[in-house]
């Protein structure tokens, strides 16, 4: 199989994804990746590396920066990198693409170039939530779509089952509908009309989810439009750091709880890793034509790495072959 | 002035509610208070005591429970505490109620009984969410409404704005939009048509305020729809009580850990109280004829005076006259 990384997409690229794709290279024979990108500025990298046979290099002239308009820079740079290696799974000379880049552009990558699966309305993007048993939740949509109708809660709930039996082998996973009450009448107009559609399908459905019990994972997948997906996870964040620089600051008060705070800062550092949503992988892009995956914009090498393994899981078992034959029979 | 207080509502009543109605009656004796509810239950909680002059019982025959369903309740019981308490408010023979008791059925007395006010679509709760500075922020809508338009919003930011004015003393309030981005431009159907709604009132607004921004206190008003809203306050107390409790996971660990845990008690209790919103009192009700305070379900007597305090303040300031003229300008 063959995987393309927009080497120029990211906060520390290309350094990391050249890295990154170099590590994927060595560690997965039957894999070829391309790096996506400025010749000029990814080959200095590779020098006096050993560099395997299976890692090439695609030239692209241009990049979409963070700042750019994310419609507007996709229809205009189109010899960008995203942009090429959206092409190349347009066009199927590639079986998979990710990047670290402006999410925005990435989206409508997804959407005007590698294009949206036959049947599907609106593709989801699908980051993991951490939570306290570490295994996490699949949510989608997240930001994707800001407005979501009934009908596309119920995609979603399907890819999002779909991906976790796949990619994280989980036989039934459970999914959740976010909303304000456990109950079944409960919510906005969106998820009253979302729930039964929900009940309907083929999926192991477990009612509503409220946003307290979100990090107790109580379920594998949580389906949510994406404007409500944003403020949960924005809340979440943002409450996470604010205790922990409250923390800081109370630990560094007196010589007493500086000593304290000593004491514990093996377990305070796991803590911190457990709540940090930038570890948990790359995000699905789901209900594309081909398969698009989303690094976070801080991503190490590492973190590219780890994306391509996911892909390449994902590849392996047929991931986007699957959602086109749930959703639209084919 | 005179302020009925359910005294059969919530966690711990009658006993908390008679007991802050007297601590309450005894602190201003400008202000009567009356206590409604069941006479037999009451009038033993005063044997003994002081009573002062200004505090009185109105009986009242029936009790909403919180598992009953609010609509119904609030039809059928018409000779439940929480329902007299209304009507006195309705007929003038108070001018304000407060009650701790079950939330939906306190909504729904406040449009069926009290009634709205003129010019108001949708009433909005308006609890205070807590933030890393001590001062708060005051939210609305929270619950009222699953659903709003964007006028409601609009309206929500008015009805904000006066109550920080009136019972805060804040001059210019800091209206925000919660919202996924701090652009203009950015946001879900709702919010985009809102925000240029919000930029033509006579309030300080200051744009859109993303859910991780909340916690630091970075406007005075922040206004969302109920289900947004609902996320966005579970999520925070979600959060935060999840890493309290991994804290203390952590803290046990050993003895190492134990004993520098007990050195942080004092700060760590501090840091737990300044993220609890159950500690910053009562929720008004704004958008009705009369002043409704919802208080927190597990309201103590001190919560319960406090909301006395709050509503004598918006009373003396003539709050719901101020937004009556503002709305509707009359």
């Amino acid at each position: 199989m063959r995987i393309a990384i927009d080497a120029m997409g990211g906060d520390n690229a290309p350094e990391v994804t050249v890295e990154g794709g170099l590590a994927a290279a060595a560690e997965w024979k039957d894999t070829e990746i391309v790096l996506v990108g400025d010749q000029s500025r990814i080959e200095p990298l590779l020098e006096g590396k050993q560099v395997p046979a299976n890692l090439t290099i695609r030239h692209a002239s241009e990049v979409i920066d963070a700042e750019d308009e994310p419609v507007r820079a996709v229809r205009r740079k189109k010899d960008s990198s995203m942009v090429v290696a959206g092409r190349m799974v347009k066009e199927q000379e590639a079986h998979a693409m990710i990047s670290a880049g402006n999410t925005g552009a990435l989206m409508t990558t997804g959407l005007l170039v590698v294009g949206r699966m036959e049947g599907i309305e609106r593709p989801a993007l699908a980051p993991m939530i951490p939570t306290l048993d570490d295994l996490g939740v699949l949510a989608l949509d997240l930001g994707a779509n800001m407005d979501a109708k009934p009908e596309h809660l119920a995609q979603y709930a399907q890819m999002g089952s779909l991906y976790r039996q796949k990619v994280h082998n989980i036989a039934e996973p459970r999914v959740g509908l976010l909303n304000v009450g456990t109950e079944a009448g409960k919510g906005n107009e969106l998820t009253k009309l979302a729930y039964p559609l929900l009940e309907q399908l083929p999926i192991r459905f477990v009612g509503n989810v409220e946003a307290r019990d979100v990090l107790t994972g109580n379920c594998d997948v949580l389906v949510c439009d994406g404007f409500a997906g944003n403020i949960l996870l924005k809340a979440m964040e943002g409450t996470a750091g604010a205790v922990f620089s409250l923390l800081k600051e109370q630990f560094t008060k007196s010589l007493k709880t500086k000593l304290a705070a000593a004491m514990l800062m093996p377990e305070l550092r796991g803590l911190k890793g457990k709540l940090d949503y930038t570890e948990h992988g790359g995000a699905p892009l789901l209900g594309l034509g081909g398969l698009v995956v989303k690094s976070h914009g801080s991503a190490d090498a590492n973190a590219v790495k780890n994306a391509v393994r996911q892909a390449r899981i994902a590849l392996q078992n047929r991931l986007v072959e699957s959602i086109s034959k749930e959703i639209s029979g084919k």
